[in-house]
Formats: structure tokens, sequence, C-alpha cells
């Protein structure tokens, strides 16, 4: 298991430095320091390859271990925006995500993996009063996880990604009033404004 | 200037049907019905080809002249949404756009452009009291085409585009509360449920 995580991050590496179609099997096995035997043993392919670091994207990260609502949600947030920068499996996996129509993908599931991720922060929300009656949860996961995908990839374009905490601070701003009631609003805009000028 | 169009039309087509990775100069030509002479005289490869129907996206569809604020923009955001089915030249440009670093690519432009259109909406709904104060117009363009962008993506990958009005309808449902006054937000809340039902 040891030399398939070995495997796994060499060819995030490798993705997120040259893309996927200027990735090779050679390039991942070298950088991995391993055997051709040993790659083939664990992975078919260079598209299963990125088909694995799409699915396992999240594995590095060091995400909460009990959802807790609103609060949490954004902290996870930005705590997102800053991993992006440094965190070569989230990077590549999430690139894979989106430009996975390129390698003849068509997957939905990570997109499912974080809406579900998303979706238990808020029912904690609801529990804890934290959201307005009549809030749909599946479809406000939805709309951040799309809003969120989106704002990954202009910032990715537009700044090499150092603009998305900040882009994620205002994606909150606008839609905590649709969604919480106004003292929650008003704590939660003076929390995410105030986590938005700091490193998570 | 005919020619030129029939080409990249035809490349709109192939890219869409088979990617950029699958298609090929030589498919283009065929389905442009052209010569190799008269498309190297407007592209220089496949490249400039996918660059050019990523830069005219936009060419084929018929956007209102003047900017009218929230209601119009709003209207503008469904009828891009059932474009998306349709518009080959829209919707092989908006994927080219998103897959953009598979082509080697870095380009903002094509998110900007739709940010400012959305933005000269939006200064049209603030003329209009329909903004409340404090609203950042630029902020507010760049989330709702962030949000469109994932909502697409996510949309594309799930039903094939078919509940990307449903999708639209959830973005702006949630944002209205924080952007907008309360008696606008009940009138553009009635709008946008009854507008997503509709074909546009």
């Amino acid at each position: 298991m040891r030399t398939r995580e070995t495997i796994l991050r060499a060819a995030a590496q490798i993705f997120d430095e040259y893309g996927f179609s200027g990735s090779s099997v050679s390039k991942i096995i070298n950088r991995a320091g391993t055997t051709q035997g040993a790659m083939y043993f664990h992975f078919k392919s260079k598209e299963d390859l990125a088909k694995a670091v799409i699915d396992e994207q999240a594995s590095d990260l060091n995400l909460p271990e009990q959802p807790d609502g609103l609060r949490q949600l954004i902290r996870v947030n930005l705590y997102l925006a800053d991993e992006l920068q440094e965190n070569v499996l989230l990077r590549a996996g999430v690139t894979l995500a989106v430009e996975q129509g390129q390698l003849g993908l068509r997957d939905f599931s990570p997109y499912e993996m974080w809406a579900e991720q998303f979706r238990a922060e808020l029912e904690a929300a609801r529990r804890a009063g934290e959201l307005l009656d009549g809030v749909a949860l599946e479809e406000l996961a939805q709309v951040l996880v799309a809003a969120y995908t989106g704002s990954q990839i202009m910032s990715h374009l537009r700044t090499g990604r150092a603009d998305l905490p900040e882009r994620i601070v205002q994606l909150w701003w606008f839609l905590l009033p649709g969604i919480a009631p106004a003292p929650v609003v008003d704590e939660l805009r003076a929390f995410v404004r105030e986590r938005g000028k700091q490193p998570a």
C-alpha cells in the first residue's frame, strides 16, 4: 500500500505540472522512483491513475470529523482555498475533475462527494437553528459546490488561486441573507470577513 | 468572411462531438466542406481554432442590446441555460474555456467577458433602485459568473445540462435576499420560479 500511495502522489505531481496530455507513465514512474511492474500492479494506465487522483483528492486533507454547522462549513471552505495552493493531490484532483471531458470521463461523483460533505454541515446548521425555514439543504449544497467550483476555476486563471480566499468570502457575504436569520447573518458576516484576511 | 464562419462553426461541432484531443484539422475541414488552403488562410492550427471558438462563443446569441437590471439579468441567465442545450458554438466555447488547461491555455478573458455583461445589468439595477446599498457590483458579477460556471459543469455531468435552468433558479433564489431590498426579492423570486418552469 505504501508503494501505491507513493505512485499516486507522484502522479498528482506530474499531472499538476504537465497537465494530463503532457504527462506520461514513464514520467510518473521516474518521479515515484519505482518500477514499471510495481506501477502496473496498482494502476492499469495513465487514465486509471487520473481517476484515482480525482477519487482520492481529499485523502491528504484534515477535515473535521463531525459536522457542526455554518461556521464550520465556512471554515472548511476557506481551509480548502488555502489547501488548493499547497496540497498537490487536492489541486490535481480538482483540476482533472474540471477537465475530465478531455480524458473521456463523465463522472459526477467528485462533486457529489463535496455536496454530501457540505450538506452534512447544513443539516447540523438546521439542528442548531442557523438556517431559515424552507431552505432546501440538497439544493443549497449543490449551489455551494457549483459556486466553489467556478470560483476556483476563475481564481486559478486570474491569479494562480491567490484570490480564492477573497472570492469565497464574497460568495458567503452575498449568500448568507438568503439562508440564515438576521442575527446569524451578522455574526457570520463578521466571522467570514475576519477569516478572509488571515491564513487558515 | 463567410468561409471563416463556416470553418469556425464546423470546428465548434467537431470539438463538441469529439473533445479537443479527439478532434483533428482534417475532421474540421471535412465537416466545413472546404480546403486545407482555405482553412489555413483563416486559422493557423487546431489550437488557434479552439481559441477562436472560445473567444467567439457568444456570436450566435441574441443578447439584449441595452442593460435593464435584475429581471433582464435573470432572463439572460435562463436564456443561456436553454442555449447551452442547442447552440453548439456557445457549448463548445464554454467547454473549451473550462478545459483550457489541457490545451495549454490560461485565458481569463471569456470569464471577464461574461462578468462585464452581467455587471452592466447590475449597474442598471443599481440605477433602478433594485440593489441594496453597499453591494459591490464587480464582486457580485464575479460571484455570478463563478456560480454559473460551476452550475453548468455539474449540470453537464449529471444530466447533460437538462437540469441547468432549475440550478439557475436555485442560485438566484438563494442569492436575491443578499443583494436586493425585500419587495424586489419577492417580485423576482416569483419571476424566477415561474420562468424556471418554462422554456425561455
